[in-house]
């Protein structure tokens, strides 16, 4: 028990680096309220800065790859074997906090600098990855930065225009430092059979610890996804005393569609299968809609995710049901547009057994915790990467600029990734 | 039935006055697509002139009043009787057609000149009213000219806020010529008991007309309504991941309100009970959402109308126990904002049956029907005096660019019109 304690004290000891990380990125994009890191952009760029910086102090080598991904690497005592990749992102929705994602780098950096102090040295590369691009909010495609350094992006991804400056995803890479051509035609920055994991540290997106009382919940899974981001209904503008059986009322299709998902929802919810359902944008057209006018047009995005497959399959084929329905009911037609899935990301039993075990051994309470959230991991676990994360807790979930994730919560975190990595690589 | 054929001529014969009025005004707020007059705007302003001109050349006096309604006389032999206005308004919705409103101020000017083209002398007043400001979606206030003119407008209208221009109805009014110092503090333009009847002409909204095959509705009744046109329901914004027990969804809880009354209308109208309620402003806010993130805020307006001021309770109090359900259900708050509404108007059985009798004497086929929309003929129902409307039949709707009005089905109202105008002033 004397190495857990060891551990404890010199996790406990990288607070001022900690702190110092995050206020120095919350001047990377801070905007009134919460702050605004959108992907390939100068603010992210920035972040990336601040976490080389710190590395190149702990003298971790550095470097980028094509996508402009940052990797700080403690070199392993045989560089040969597969790497450990400690890895999130630090790009931010609009408007939102400043732990999710960049908390992920600062505890890889953290655990890193903690098994320094102490003079181990692993027995392979243990390599901190700042991703870039995770928030999907701003190309609509998920997992950029993550899925370019693995080769995996799918086609077409680098023409996605981002939605605030509707310039393409190639422009935004070549402008960060990025090398986009490389992208298509070069080697894969990261070859997924030589990983030999890959692990998260996120805080938590609702406030399932906090209800519970716990630091810190080890994942259990990664939800896929199916997103339909522009959904169009297209029905008629009429007169506010339009009759009923003459109406083709855009908007009360959409509510149609949204509520019958919805309750398709809360009905596996109640039998115990967890998912999720949003419709984040949901709006009549603000340069035609009215007081006194039936509204002939509405628009939404739809993301759709599950723990299985088999779910998000099913989840789907009810979407589409009550597209065709309210269609013909209410007269209306549905442009779909584009459709983009993410596969269920897959947790390391191994793994997630080391870290439970970690915990216990620390002493830091851990619980069970299927992500809600997409994360880069699950694209490594898609690639076939060993993955598993661990989720800090924060009362005020995230995408929002009320996050709270308290400092010792994160640093429980960081000891059981320091314990995991010093048990995987260095043999004590 | 000689009188009906040579009315019926002389109202033919005002084909191209019509059509030329038309083509004027479609030069007064020509957007694209459609037709912009706003409330007040310099383009209602311009549409005013236009038939003053027209009244002018018809030897017709005019004047304008504090509200700068435009009121256009041939004067009768005992000018001390009170005296028929016949009236529409002259503002359109944004990007709304040529007809809407317009179509019943043409057609008693070409009412009044066929009926000089016969040499006949009306024994009261025939007065063609072009009142203002009858599209609600500007001020978000209901009849403004009409109930400007008999001084029945609301405390606190004159303050009330353009939605485009952000400036008062007061300084609207004052800009295009009207005096609203005066509609505050002085006599009203119309006293209701000195005035025999008000008979509108409008567009149907609905194809009610075109389904039957008919060119001609006699108005049975106006519908009240209730409006609440600036509801906020606040939830919070969370993390697409957020599991549902967490979540505040101020979207869904809008979709969920509205199916709500949505079912309480589709019940009713099965019952016979005709109503309407439409949504026309319903939306989830575009500086803030995202495909990402679980909607924090919705807004909607709600129009809620019917024949029965019964009726109109009953569907409010409904709408009042969804918001309250639904904000229990889903956690959220709902701010209802301001509240407006407009009494239900009675037609003159008098007048309705002999505008029945006159086209059944033309030969011209008509039918009884409710008007779905509000109409300023309403305002004046409300303050006592008798009132008729007639509808001319509209494949297309209203309050859209598409208003397909027949000048053929136009000149039959016109012909019903200056049947029912002679017999009840000329004495033949």
């Amino acid at each position: 028990m004397e190495k857990f304690s060891a551990i404890r004290s010199a996790t406990c000891a990288q607070r001022a680096r900690v702190e110092d990380l995050f206020a120095q990125i919350a001047e990377c994009g801070r905007t009134d309220p919460g702050f605004t890191r959108a992907s390939y952009s100068p603010e992210e760029t920035a972040a990336h800065a601040v976490m080389m910086r710190c590395a190149a102090d702990l003298g971790l080598a550095v470097h980028r790859d094509a996508a402009a991904n940052t990797y700080m690497t403690l070199p392993g005592r045989d560089r040969s074997l597969p790497p450990i990749l400690i890895g999130s992102h630090l790009d931010t929705v609009a408007h939102g906090g400043n732990y999710d994602g960049a908390a992920g780098v600062v505890a890889g950096l953290a655990a890193i600098a903690a098994i320094r102090s102490l003079g181990l040295r692993p027995a392979r590369d243990l390599t901190v990855m700042g991703v870039r691009a995770e928030e999907s909010v701003w190309f609509q495609v998920s997992y950029v930065g993550s899925r370019a350094a693995l080769g995996t992006l799918p086609d077409g991804a680098l023409d996605a225009v981002r939605i605030d400056s509707g310039r393409r995803l190639a422009e935004h890479i070549a402008r960060e430092g990025g090398d986009p051509e490389a992208l298509v035609s070069g080697k894969a920055a990261l070859d997924a059979g030589a990983i030999h994991a890959f692990l998260e540290v996120h805080i938590e997106q609702a406030p399932s610890l906090e209800e519970a009382g716990i630091p810190v919940g080890l994942c259990t899974g990664i939800p896929g996804n199916v997103r339909y981001p522009y959904v169009r209904i297209a029905g008629r503008y009429d007169h506010v005393g339009t009759p009923r059986r003459f109406r083709r009322d855009a908007a009360m299709a959409g509510a149609e569609i949204a509520l019958a998902l919805d309750q398709v929802w809360q009905a596996r919810e109640a039998a115990g299968c967890p998912m999720a359902v949003t419709f984040g944008r949901f709006h009549t057209d603000a340069a035609a809609h009215g007081l006194t006018t039936v509204p002939g047009e509405f628009r939404f995005s739809l993301d759709m995710r599950a723990y299985e497959a088999e779910v998000l399959s099913e989840i789907e084929a009810a979407f589409l049901d009550a597209v065709a329905t309210v269609a013909e009911s209410r007269g209306v037609t549905v442009a779909l547009g584009s459709r983009a899935e993410a596969g269920v990301g897959m947790v390391s039993a191994r793994i997630h057994d080391g870290l439970t075990a970690a915990a216990a051994a620390l002493g830091i309470t851990t619980r069970p915790l299927g992500s809600p959230a997409s994360h880069d991991a699950a694209a490594f676990a898609k690639a076939g990467v060993p993955m598993a994360m661990l989720f800090v807790r924060n009362a005020n979930g995230s995408h929002n600029p009320n996050e709270a994730m308290a400092i010792d919560d994160l640093l429980d975190a960081v000891a059981i990734l320091a314990s995991w990595l010093v048990a995987e690589t260095c043999g004590i």
